[in-house]
């Protein structure tokens, strides 16, 4: 694996590997890697020729007062995941090799990215957009790999492709989870031992919520109302939203027969200092919403 | 010459040459080709292997009340002119071959489109960077060429490509003009047979603003305000602008000391139902304004 910090070494490398037609998979991480990121690497890996990961903390998805500052970082321990998932090249700038001095271009994206997170955080997107077209045009890959467990983030990143046509598959991939159903996350970090053991309880609420479509409750202000009650009962929590949406436009279902094309049920929520988010396909859950345990 | 009108069939053509290595130069256009068109594509078949130009007349660049429906079309003798200057590849695309049923993505490039044009039309240069990044995604070619009539144009699709690393040359070609000097434009069928005798005297508003800077002066208010005199003078002329700016970032210019890196004096005047623009260079003016006449 080789290990890159300057677009010019990144652009120097992969121009002999596209002039050969090699397929390229690309991983885009805001590193502090985890099972989950390794997952989005194996991926890449099946499906490639050459596998390229990036760890860039990039600022303009933050807002002020969010967590950019204080964001996990572990450079040499990304650095030997990656080289064990079979990543050929990592790039790891500084945000002078990815934001030139008088940077002024900002990507938006409508509708998918004002709902959900958009509303928390409301230039979050337009930062993760604008980065990750500019990852997409400086890599080239043939496939990108994304996370489900920012499934709005995902759709966000489709719709961007399809928009302006970059000519890139997106791969989205099911959330990685540890035993007691919490979602892996860079920030799972912040949270206190106390935090930790209460924060199962947000896939809890999602498993109980999957239950009920299962049972074929379809009102969404039903399903609503029982994640909302679920997450309000763990100690120190503070919902920031909790929806019945559109599996692919993000926007909240009105009614039972707006869930024809399936639901999603997403989730953030505040533990002390720390915002997590999760989310499950109340129609077709992944395999540990179905398993026994959890 | 092979003339094209869906995204597929485009993508169909070009996936063989880029496979095969070939250079690849992009014409983008909204039609009614003039000689300034011509240039482009000329300049585009010097320098690549394979010539791509467009013909799209793009509804995002346009703001309600403006020209939009009435802007001129003549597909015949476009792909005429295409074809005696060398095109290879002709896209004609109906408008819902560009954007997508849903699409909800804007690029807006800040700084150097928020200048001159950008003030009067505040959307415009978000539809343009909008629809180049599509073409380029969709073309994916080594070099595209725009004209420097459209000077702000040219700089903020400079400043789009840089700040977002889509991997192209941008080529600016000199503008061509009337034998009395008049900018080439698709617009100016517009003008009665009257306004066309008025409309030379915007470039010879220019052409006294490049003397006196030959002459030494290098206040930009004392250039602004001969420019405008002249345009003032003009019967049924409206100034929209008249400015003095830098050359790339197009801010106007303060001071003298502001004129260090160069100068570009550019004005927005409507004729009549007519808005033309035209710009030159005051430290390096294109050869129409050294010569004798005009």
């Amino acid at each position: 694996m080789r290990t890159l910090h300057t677009r010019h070494d990144l652009r120097e490398a992969l121009a002999p590997l596209r002039r050969e037609g090699r397929s390229i998979g690309l991983v885009p991480t805001m590193g502090y890697l985890h099972a989950g990121h390794v997952r989005l690497m194996e991926r890449a890996r099946t499906g490639n020729d050459v596998v390229v990961a990036t760890v860039f903390v990039n600022p303009t998805q933050f807002a002020a007062g969010e967590d950019l500052d204080t964001y996990p970082r572990d450079a040499e321990g990304d650095a030997r995941r990656c080289r064990e998932a079979g990543v050929d090249l990592l790039w790891m700038p500084p945000v002078d090799q990815v934001y030139r001095d008088g940077h002024a271009t900002t990507v938006a994206v409508g509708g998918v990215a004002d709902h959900l997170c958009g509303r928390s955080r409301p230039t979050h997107f337009a930062g993760v957009a604008t980065v990750v077209l500019k990852l997409l045009n400086l890599v080239g890959p043939d496939r990108a790999y994304f996370g489900q467990k920012d499934r709005q983030q995902l759709q966000v990143i489709r719709a961007l492709v399809a928009d302006l046509d970059v000519p890139v598959s997106i791969v989205g991939v099911p959330t990685v989870r540890e035993g007691d159903g919490l979602a892996l996350s860079s920030r799972n970090a912040y949270l206190t031992p106390n935090e930790r053991r209460e924060a199962s309880a947000i896939s809890r609420a999602l498993r109980a919520a999957v239950d009920a479509w299962a049972a074929g409750e379809r009102d969404p202000g039903a399903l609503r109302d029982g994640l909302t009650a679920r997450l309000d009962a763990i100690p120190g929590a503070r919902i920031d939203y909790a929806e019945i949406v559109h599996p692919e436009h993000m926007s909240p279902l009105g009614s039972a027969a707006d869930a024809a094309a399936g639901a999603l049920a997403a989730v953030a929520v505040h533990l002390g200092r720390t915002r997590l988010i999760d989310n499950v396909r109340l129609d077709e859950p992944d395999t540990p919403f179905l398993s026994a345990t959890g």
